[in-house]
């Protein structure tokens, strides 16, 4: 037994409960584009709750056009719930009182995602989105932390009670330096990923024993893991277990098949070819270690990195998978803001309906209008027995009025759990460096232990950190790069 | 991380889902009084399952009569659950194509809880119930565990995928046991005490709140420890904090109150006043450790046993507490059974109606009709943070269909914890002594390691455990005696 | 795997070799008696180290009568080592550039430990040294811990890499408190009680083998476990097993008997019969356990607490042990006092011979002069398997320049580690409470789970931590007791 | 804590003390060349101990040869010790009544090491030596394994108490396959590589300190990690710490430097150059990671895998290091053969001088005639903070008679622990696949993990893990090839 007094703690807000006729929500990062058109529509079809959704961003203009949005939504008669949008320039006013912080920030700009996607390309790793792992999703953690913790210092100034809803990525190392700066923080750490492996499963259940396709709510799944790396063990529909039922699925003809280049860049899918998931990968995972892997398969690659080698991208295209152009993404953004214009100038049809994202439900449920399980990411307390203590891991929980407590999940298969433990033991170092003293020398161990930086010599490894630390310092300047052995060892970087 | 070869599993049931309409109970000890009694009001009141309840005991005749009264109360009007009671005399009968088995045995005789409580009482150790702890309590476990190992090894040859409901105490040391001889059994540790704390709560809720009496459901309650010393960190009704409440509550006159041991031998009451719970023990314990414990008074004070020191029986009446005499349980014995016979009979009123025990609900939920949380006793998979793995523990659990999950309960204070792991180490202790060829001199090392015992000189323990032995010896034939230095070194012993 | 950030550092200095011919010894409690002596005897037979000892002492006299003395034996003609010995009046000339820094204070005076003792005997607990548990021991602790913080702290700033010697007692609070206070400290809890279970051994090794008596040092012991209640689960003596030894030699007849209290009273053996040590707690813990205590018997009685029960002080005056009385303590204070001076005067004879402390030995292995094994008390880094990280525990560790590393002691039997953590638990809850604030109401938790205290009532035994702490008040003016709820609740209690 | 009872033991013999003058070696492998030979000059130096080798080889013949050598060597004028060879055809007879037992085996045939090398390569895998990781690694244990179970057997049946001293590669998976076979072995895991970082450090005091190169035993070195790929965290010569004296050494010119594979493939030096240590792996990794890597460079890169990557062999050679050709090997081992040969017909020069192993020290220390620290193989019981229970760990230990404790090696930095811990998982993951009935499937989830791996694409290290198992078949019986999927599904693999 070992003394529990810097442990964090599980989440329960000790406030008067939310009163759901008189919600503040604190919106940061609240110019998003996607995310605050998915809540603008979640919470004008729910019946249950009414109140103000306050929206801060350093890009203000943003906020006020998703105010101007909000309210316009509010307008239409298909909209039942009762909600205001209010548009501010201080942190402060949108945090005081808030009953929920809302935090997805697009904050670095998204320039910025084309460095970590091209610079390590240029080194041979192949990344497919640059996210939460790999050289591009740990220069993101690195830009990514020293903001949450300023944002972590004032929900405790502002309001400590509040619960924290964090969509922002990478939603481990996000969640666990919300944690790390402020222990008694009620935040979550929420992510859709998982409900992509319960879709495949209920379209198997569909496919296998010929009813129509059950909701993704019926599908019922245990899941461990880390953010984007996680895995299902177990997983039922109406009583059956469904992993055997996957096994007989996949030898179906059709089903595991390999796919070629141009088939995946065939542009007349009405999605971006780079977002459609063949689940190839998630297959092979099944095939190769027996639990299922519950993240889009561009997702997963970074993970498990036998996918990104050998003659690329021919060797990830067989699976399927292509990557994420950063000019698309950039593109997207774009078309983004224009979309929500758009909407309102009645260039295009608005569609009010349900996206798929459970955060009206999660509210009511904390409101106390009724219970919810859901999987979330929290610091570990038991629910993933073999990872360790405090780390961020992803698993269900039981979300009760004002409370969330995670549902045991076991233990994985060792050689899954290897992989998880080591994802885990880099995202601890990251955090390690940022914490203690931003030191850039220690990041850079936890860099070079990255599965996909493995696939370089060392001295390489450190130009390509040093490339990037070079072409992102504007966005680094709490990581005292001047002071850095490793970057000064380096022909690439050059302090400005 | 360590290997996961020898994990006792996570209980979840790989058959094909339970048929509601067509469901098997196989009950060992079906001649049970007291539970059998329950479960056939229960099912009687349950519209949504029907089958067949397979009675086996030792003792064939109280099967014999209970399957006439079950039969007998499914005939009544207000049955309105289908079910057929069947005796049989061959427990393979009993669990052969079970989806469902209830241990509820009062084996061993009632008359052997009359030396656990009686002969320690020589020794100054004055026990109150002696179930769970205390040198009865350790007893008792020396005597269930074989009978058990043996349960577990029919339910793998007979059933090995049905969900096992255990009633029969002592509660940990038997669930223990069946996941020993049977890591992959499906079994649950059941016990109504939390419920307790849960009705207190509601009744402070009720004071305090000034509304009716909420229903025990409506209590939101944390729990974790070990069956009968159970601890509440986290209580809430309708989002509001209630620890802080009870303090108040306790703060109003006469709650915080001291009894006489004339006062609670007043048998004007309904119930028998050894079974009057008072709380005063569950108020002095939450006042000194800011927990509240979540048993009745008469289990906690076998665990915390300040309560049965100094001037007894007068320091513990002054508590509330009254010790239930041996006699008494005894008589009440009979009584049960002439009951079931007089309701038969028209002698005495039969109220169908609801028993408090959540078994059709648990059992509806396994079979998929309804999701459910409630407390259960499993083997420790994180769900109880500072105890060790594999130990049984007691915590909350969602239960869905075919599968059962502990939710994470946290850590308790350092000073609790220290309380509930010494408990924990002297069941694993017996335990060990048990599968390590029924080690009596092990055991021994068990009891005397019990906070009741430890008030007395070695020498003397040695003689009332051997005294205990000689007299239970037909009880306890797995174990061998004869072998004991223990045993053979005191007078108290005479090998038969 | 946990990060290690906060860890408790294993001993190592990083400082510049010490240089043997010119060693500094800083001596905090410079002033004490029995220690002051036999360091000065140790010291000037010692050939192979030169330098100063420089004492300091709250009570200044005394610390310049041990100068004075010091001073007196080194001019002898069979005084081989070259040392000086000086009093000053401020701890930091003592400290600033020591490289051994000796703690043995006897702060608080001696009439405290007045009250440890007889305070607790009104209420029935009959300690029989109250140094390092039952209610003296506690209250001992909480004295004691805020003093050796300051001298943590002291040792930061004026000798952050000198070798800390504790000798004080409580050994494993002050070890604790150092190492809480100050991780990276060079300190060591040192205790001969393990040389008492190897001199006990050596006898018997004599009277089974018919050999002549080997020194201790022959005797290999695994020790483990926290001092004054330290086991040995292997034992050797020239590559002979010696714990089946040890069950041989005790069915020897008279090995094993009864002692009567007149027996014991009789004081015509040179040493006070409270000194004698007659094995018979230590043999009836083996018996019991199979494994054999390494400390003296009347301080394994106040950890093994069946001693201390019954008939007292028949019941453990038939062990062999008789309780010191309080004012043979006192006593003897005053005559050690006078000791000194009458060596001096010439009054008594003066023996310059070896004291059996092993301290001149440690200082040489550390100064590079030899390596060395022996037991100390360090945090625990692994040594102790089932103990907590960072505990304070006892077993044997390699000794060599600038350099102390435990050794691996394994697992005691479960049994045993039952108590052992029990203690330990009790013990950090005590720093804890000190650390936390000094808060006196957990402090009180720490208090009721103590073994001893266990016998009493939980309201007798707030009494009884009430009146201690009333006593003692000048003593504890860390503590908040004004605050305290518990205090405060008490008729014993009257803030002064 | 957690259970005791399957726990591996710490080694310790209850056998009756070695007698010095009397000693019986069975030496399984024991027509092994180069160890032999080592062996037989180490005993012949050595006065203090006398007895008999029995050596016991499948090469009968290797061992005839090699008891000639010993007798030859014994009847020369300068072998002070006294002992006699004998070459027996039956396990038994060596190992009945043995004091020590030398596992030194060269099976499976050299011939298979060349599969270990070489198919890999066609895989673009570049291992160095294919010893303890790597495909080559993996293979090799998967052979390895099944032989030192039976090994493990035949010692618990024939001399279950005696010293068995381990030289067979790969050291952590036949250490860890002894204990897992038999837990109560007295095994030990050895290895020269240490002794390489002590020798360097030997030669950086000189050349920094400008003082004689001092003896290897002379530095202190705090080691901890899996065999071949182990870490110094601490480093001391007579006082100084060395660590900051590397850094000071790596800046002096010439020291940190490239090299060419040409330069590397001049053949004028003495020893081959696939033998020639360099160093500049062991300083690229301090300077990465600050502490310093204890075993040689082809060892390290098999771990350390940033080394095996880009442009190969020239990004290999670049850092000093040359891969042993395959060749090389199988004409080492002939040449090995001749020269013994040559020795006793007087061809070649025989000298008998210390070979620098500390195998005779290491019996007499067993035997308890002197002490000693050195380095050794065991399963961690806490000697490693961070590993996991039971996986075999490198770190100092203390050898007495009958004894061999662990010393507490404490934490490696996080991020050189993840590359440890991440081998350790492997490596258990084989271990586990063997012992759970030689689940082939599950070892390639293993070898899929393995860092050098990672660099293939799933189906392609399926290809190559088939390719090896088909060329290695007859060595791999007792894994039941036939019966993988991942076999059967590649077409590299065709069961004979």
């Amino acid at each position: 037994m070992s003394g529990t007094t810097d442990q964090q703690e599980l989440p329960v807000s000790s406030e008067a409960p939310v009163d759901p006729d008189d919600v503040k929500i604190g919106y940061i990062g609240g110019g998003s584009r996607l995310w605050a058109r998915n809540l603008t529509k979640e919470l004008a079809l729910d019946e249950t709750m009414s109140g103000e959704v306050v929206l801060y961003d350093t890009d203000h203009e943003s906020a006020q056009r998703n105010e101007e949005f909000g309210n316009w939504v509010q307008e239409r008669e298909d909209a039942v719930g009762d909600w205001t949008y209010r548009a501010v320039e201080s942190r402060e006013e949108a945090l005081t009182d808030a009953d929920f912080v809302i935090l997805s920030t697009q904050y670095p700009p998204t320039e910025s995602m084309k460095y970590d996607l091209e610079i390590p390309q240029e080194y041979g790793i192949h990344q497919a989105v640059a996210i939460t792992s790999g050289p591009g999703g740990i220069m993101r953690a690195m830009r990514t932390i020293p903001v949450y913790r300023d944002i972590a210092a004032a929900v405790r100034e502002h309001c400590p009670d509040a619960w924290v809803l964090n969509y922002t990525n990478p939603v481990t190392y996000v969640t666990r330096t919300l944690y790390e700066e402020y222990p008694d923080i009620n935040a979550l750490g929420l992510c859709h990923e998982v409900f992509h492996a319960q879709e495949l499963l209920a379209e198997i259940v569909e496919d296998q024993f010929d009813v129509p396709k059950p909701s993704r709510d019926e599908i019922e799944v245990n899941v461990q893991g880390v953010n984007h790396f996680t895995w299902v063990d177990e997983a039922s529909w109406n009583g059956h277990e469904l992993l055997p039922v996957v096994e007989q699925y996949m030898e179906k003809d059709g089903v595991v098949r390999e796919y070629t280049q141009s088939e995946l860049e065939d542009t007349s899918h009405s999605m971006h070819p780079g977002f459609q998931d063949n689940n190839q990968v998630t297959y092979e995972l099944f095939k190769r270690f027996g639990v299922l892997p519950a993240a889009g398969d561009r997702h997963l690659v970074e993970f498990a990195t036998w996918f990104l080698q050998e003659d690329m991208p021919e060797d990830l295209n067989r699976w399927g998978v292509l990557r994420t152009p950063s000019s698309y993404r950039l593109a997207r953004w774009d078309d983004e803001a224009d979309t929500v214009q758009q909407f309102m100038d009645g260039e295009k049809e608005f569609d009010l309906s349900e996206t798929g994202e459970v955060i009206t439900e999660l509210m009511e449920a904390l409101a106390g209008l009724s219970d919810m399980r859901t999987h979330v990411n929290l610091p570990n307390n038991g629910q993933m027995l073999d990872a360790p203590e405090d780390a961020v891991v992803e698993t269900n929980a039981v979300v009760t009025q004002n409370n969330v407590r995670p549902i045991v999940s076991g233990s994985l298969p060792r050689p899954v759990q290897t992989q998880v433990t080591q994802q885990i033991n880099n995202q601890e170092t990251i955090i390690e460096a940022a914490f203690d003293g931003y030191d850039v020398d220690y990041a850079f161990q936890g860099f070079l232990n990255d599965p996909q930086v493995k696939t370089l010599q060392t001295e390489t490894a450190r130009d390509l950190f040093a490339e990037m630390c070079n072409a992102l310092q504007p966005l680094l300047d709490d990581w005292n790069l001047g002071e850095s052995e490793t970057l000064n060892e380096s022909p690439k970087f050059d302090l400005e």
